[in-house]
């Protein structure tokens, strides 16, 4: 579940196999496909879904990791009741729990403010900027000048674009082969309308996440404020609900199998473009190597857990988390065996070659040329990753990495705005200081020190030459876990920076003052800063490479796709993507088939009473009586609650409108299929499925169960008569 | 898998949807079922199946546990490899690991001899002994009168029956309203002759233990012998090949979907006709306490093993049990839970009095009357059930254990062999003898004393009444698990039973030696020993009263049926059965549908090198290639692996042959898949399905990749052609 919304995304591709229905389809692309549309089922004019203007993009909104719909005129949205969760979650208090109970405003006066970094994003244009971002770019650039370069010119995009309720960011597609510029209004007052309870909206929770058949009510219900003149806004009690420019008809009759349905949202990260060497990695070291690491935190977490409760509580989140991607790693890896990743991407590769070998001529012996250096600097990154992966964890430490960032901090706010690196400039500074806040909510001083232990226990076993010299001038001879963790504990009795007005007394001064500080966290992190700086800049070079590097390969794909008639869908960059099939189950193993369709019977199934398989005593009675409300399928002969579509998501997409062949809404993705966690690298259009809930479930539940009848008639779907 | 070979059976049943296909058929029971085995598609002429001495009946065997088939007239037995498994673990060395290589005996002379203890028993007779048992009985006797005619007429049945090399059992049929005694041939020199590679045959092991989809090559061959005279003999080099009355047909072309098919063997135990009352405690007492009690046990041979490796070793097949249960009652709970057990039985039950009601008359009266009795019966039982399992579990510390049947055994040598109590008698000696030297290999000093102490921290907690003074008098003040732990390892300190000459010297002594010894063990064990026979009288009473109140319901609910024009199968005993249905697949739950067959398809999904998923590299081979020497099925287009069928199956079962509608063998059941673990108390047509290895896997794994053609010449098979 969690899957969709886009959270640390992970990184690499795969050469697509070009099926028909594959694809996370930028929204300009699709009249080059409008006959594969049409042959689906699509009933719209292709045409109509590039102009984000118009109905149906128009009404079609991202919550910045999820996406949502408006679904009236008076800015009502309808998105994932995970999406919706941090809303219920700030709005709840242990007398009042909402995220358990759910919760309905009957009127606006009664709806919930959302926490404060809920946004809504309205994307309201979309241009080309790859002549701008490369304008300046030379081929005998170095690396480094190179990423010095792009960086520059996406930054001065972004000023010249960002005005006051506008958020504006350049997109970067296929690895740098071209740069979109992508303005969105940014709504800051976002209110809690409606959330079915716990054990509707999350029934099945994390034993059922990722997973088929499913029986979730994953919907809830927010909506947008502005100020009464009609611009963005913080919260405030007399702002007016926002008028979108269009939106979203419901379809109450839903789709049923073999229908046509897409879906349109922002997926976060795919890898579908990347080589062999790098699917390798993944599967040789990466998922092992954070498998391991991510249990090690868990038994470190657990361990102080067992006579400390509140450790418990502090690292809940992180531990919900640490699960939930050891869970995906296993999928990743087992996916990735069943396909035979690393043999299926080294034979398109060998292909792509051949054809630019049989092509001939200058230009494509330079392709070829370009994917063996690409081929060296994927190699030469990997060289690094042990100590890449022990730095990251080291960071992770929630003081340590607290003084890093202040240290940081005050360096670059001694350069002019512009000149400052991106994550450290004025617009990050509201992010990084309520960081620096939050800590104290989710940090317990022991676990930290022992995962700063863990850490640096494996650092010290990297080669030498890996290694940071202040960091070591540090250590000293320590080498064990015993003497580390000695180390670790002094470091932490010299250091205030456990407190958070001493956090916050170090984000508000000077660097001057920084720099004299005695604290000893502040003391190491001005040490250890200039090497981490440098390595950085190193990876800026390498990347900067790779800026060069990734396009040449993604030339040679493209123009190798296109010689077969073929279009290319660059990887997901949470930019707004199309993606288009049909309604049908999928047939995961041997022996198992799986139907398109969940119903209200598997509800009754699945519930013992106990979460997550708590189903609400008047779901349970009401499916036992066949109280439907007219909202049954009739195909079905029941009411369905799920549905599976052959439909490209990732990360990012949760939320997102299933539409049919109008555009009209017939559900929500919000999550993929066991098989389809690998999909970010290799999809494979016969295992791989997207997982919505139907919007007759949604409508029956608002109806018959919670008796939302004022969004019903809100969003002029004509309220059913309860038998 | 390893639930269909019998083991430890639980307690308490079901009343009979009385679904055409559900039933454990006596086999005289056939032909008043004509009809609806013909409907089903059967061929032979029901009668022929009720001739335990022709075909197909007379080539059916049972190992004790497991059931088994004669297919050559040289007495080749075909079965499980998990009921061959004794044999495998044998003749393993570490140098030479039989279990995981495999084994062929290309000629008779390469057979290895079995484990002493692996028997064959050829049922010859069964002739029902209701009159002889009963004829002795009035109704006016007390419970432990009752039990002990009872017990004293089995006795005599047994006596008058049992000639030498052959073995006599009376079985009881619906709790006592029959009874029948069985003789069998009891063959003791059993060879192994083949099984293929753990790989194949334990494929999936315990993580697709009673799951399927499935793609276990469950199957292994075993040779009886006999002396040259023809005689059941134990193992000698000179003995000679049994030959078996009659011989299992194959059909190399097995069954289809739909296909008629049947299952004859010897099913240990089943619930079916439990009252509702006796249900509920197995869901709210009896399975929650049990997986308590065995994770609890598993943490105290973990702790253990930590330190010790050879505590790993020594508990290894204790703690393989253990899990196999704990998922077993996971599935028992689930599955219970999903059928409303106890609403289902209630129901019927009320149906049950509500038709004797409208019956009318002294004698419906009466069995109203009785019913109630048997609840009252119950309800008793179960109000000691916390102090039975305590006193079983005192009982499994295997010193302590040990000492109360070295006392027991003392006393009871001292009456005439037929007054002994049954599992005390002459012929009971060499068992006893053989668990008391075998414990040394299943026994760590410090496990055993934690374990005695857990139980005693149990037993401490009952109320005074439920209490042995001499166990009390022996504790003393010590009601901690602590001072609990003194005592215990004080007893062990004063014991030499944990050595096995000991023991045996015990086993040896005679009841005035065994009174006067001071091991305090065994001095613990005369002061318990008394209070143990008392409760162990009152429970044969109780019992005694059950052989009476049982039958009644049984009568009833016969009667109630038979009203219905339905017949009525007995639970399962151990005794020969016929389950009989077709070849199909199954809905296990919303949005899931399995299909009848696997195929070797889903051993490539399966296979990731490593174990219970490593299929050997050949087999991978040659199913990439297709090589499948026209075993393949023409209807699924590749070679199937194991099938379903709607039988009614259960621990016992494995091995038994499956027949296709002409009695010619077409796989081999092992195990019913997850929705079956709680068919024991509630068989549901709907879910519940056997799990059988398909002919057409067995012949082209013996003869694609183990080459035994020997075998398929023996048993008549064409070879085919590798291609």
């Amino acid at each position: 579940m969690r899957r969709l919304a886009l959270t640390a995304a992970m990184s690499a591709v795969i050469v697509s196999q070009a099926h028909a229905v594959e694809g996370m389809w930028q929204p300009a692309q699709l009249p080059a496909i409008a006959a594969t549309l049409k042959q689906h089922g699509l009933q719209l004019d292709p045409k109509t879904l590039t102009d984000l203007t118009a109905y149906p993009m128009g009404a079609i909104v991202s919550l910045g990791g999820c996406t949502a719909s408006f679904v009236s005129p008076e800015g009502l949205i309808v998105t994932n009741h995970h999406c919706g969760y941090g809303a219920l979650q700030y709005n709840s208090t242990p007398q009042k729990n909402l995220i358990v109970d759910g919760f309905l405003a009957k009127t606006k006066a009664e709806e919930l403010p959302g926490s404060p970094d809920m946004r809504v994003f309205v994307t309201e244009e979309i241009r080309d900027v790859t002549r701008e971002i490369t304008a300046g770019l030379a081929s005998d650039m170095s690396g480094a000048a190179r990423y010095k370069a792009i960086e520059k010119a996406i930054k001065q995009q972004v000023k010249q674009c960002e005005t006051e309720g506008y958020r504006c960011d350049v997109y970067t597609f296929h690895g740098g082969y071209s740069y979109q510029l992508i303005k969105q209004l940014e709504i800051k007052d976002v209110r809690l309308v409606y959330a079915p309870p716990e054990s509707i909206g999350k029934f099945g929770g994390d034993i059922d996440n990722w997973m088929w058949p499913r029986h979730t009510g994953d919907f809830s219900y927010l909506r947008a404020y502005v100020s009464k003149e009609g611009k963005s806004a913080t919260y405030a009690k007399d702002n007016v609900p926002y008028h979108p420019r269009h939106v979203l008809k419901l379809n109450p009759a839903g789709v049923e199998q073999g229908d046509y349905v897409m879906v349109v949202g922002y997926p976060g990260r795919t890898n579908r473009y990347r080589l062999a060497e790098e699917v390798r990695n993944a599967i040789d070291w990466t998922y092992p190597t954070q498998i391991k690491i991510y249990q090690d935190t868990l038994n470190i977490i657990d361990a102080a857990a067992k006579s400390r409760p509140d450790v418990g509580v502090k690292y809940a989140s992180m531990e919900a988390g640490l699960n939930n991607y050891l869970k995906n790693f296993g999928g990743q890896l087992e996916g990735l065996r069943r396909a035979e990743a690393v043999d299926v991407k080294r034979a398109q590769e060998a292909q792509l070659e051949q054809w630019l070998h049989e092509q001939g001529g200058a230009d494509h012996a330079a392709l070829i040329d370009d994917i063996a250096a690409l081929r060296k600097a994927i190699a030469e990154e990997q060289s690094t990753r042990e100590r890449d992966l022990d730095l990251s964890l080291i960071r992770r430490s929630a003081v340590f990495g607290s003084a890093l960032r202040l240290v940081r901090l005050s360096q670059e706010r001694a350069k002019p705005d512009l000149e400052r690196d991106p994550g450290y400039q004025q617009r990050d500074e509201v992010r990084i200081e309520g960081a620096l806040k939050q800590m104290e909510r989710r940090y317990d001083a022991q676990v930290d020190q022992r995962m700063l232990t863990y850490a640096l226990a494996r650092y010290v076993t990297l080669p030498a030459s890996q290694r940071l010299p202040a960091l070591d001038h540090w250590l000293g001879s320590a080498n064990t876990e015993a003497a580390i963790g000695d180390k670790v504990a002094a470091l932490y009795a010299g250091s205030k920076l456990g407190d958070t007005q001493e956090r916050m007394k170090w984000f508000h001064a000077d660097a001057k003052a920084v720099d004299a500080s005695t604290d000893s966290m502040l003391e190491l992190a001005r040490a250890v800063q200039p090497q981490l700086k440098q390595i950085e800049d190193a990876d800026d070079a390498r990347a900067g490479e790779m800026t060069k590097l990734r396009p040449r390969y993604m030339q040679a794909m493209i123009a190798w796709k296109n010689a077969q008639h073929l279009p290319v869908y660059p990887d997901a960059n949470s930019s707004l993507r199309v993606t288009f099939g049909n309604v049908q189950g999928v047939a995961p193993r041997d022996g198992v088939s799986y139907s398109a369709f969940t119903t209200v019977r598997g509800i009754v199934e699945k519930n013992t009473g106990v979460s997550p398989f708590d189903a609400p005593k008047a779901e349970i009675d009401a499916i036992k009586a066949g109280q439907f409300d007219g909202y049954a399928s009739p195909k079905l002969g029941t009411l369905p609650v799920d549905f599976l579509a052959d439909l490209d998501i990732t990360g990012g997409n949760s939320g997102s409108p299933a539409m049919d062949a109008n555009g009209r809404l017939v559900g929500l993705a919000f999550d993929g299929n066991w098989e389809s966690v690998s999909g970010d690298w290799l999809f494979n259009p016969s295992l791989n499925r997207s997982i919505q809930v139907d919007v007759r479930y949604m409508l029956w539940v608002m109806h018959q169960l919670d008796h939302a009848d004022n969004l019903l008639d809100e969003m002029g779907v004509s309220v059913k008569a309860t038998p």
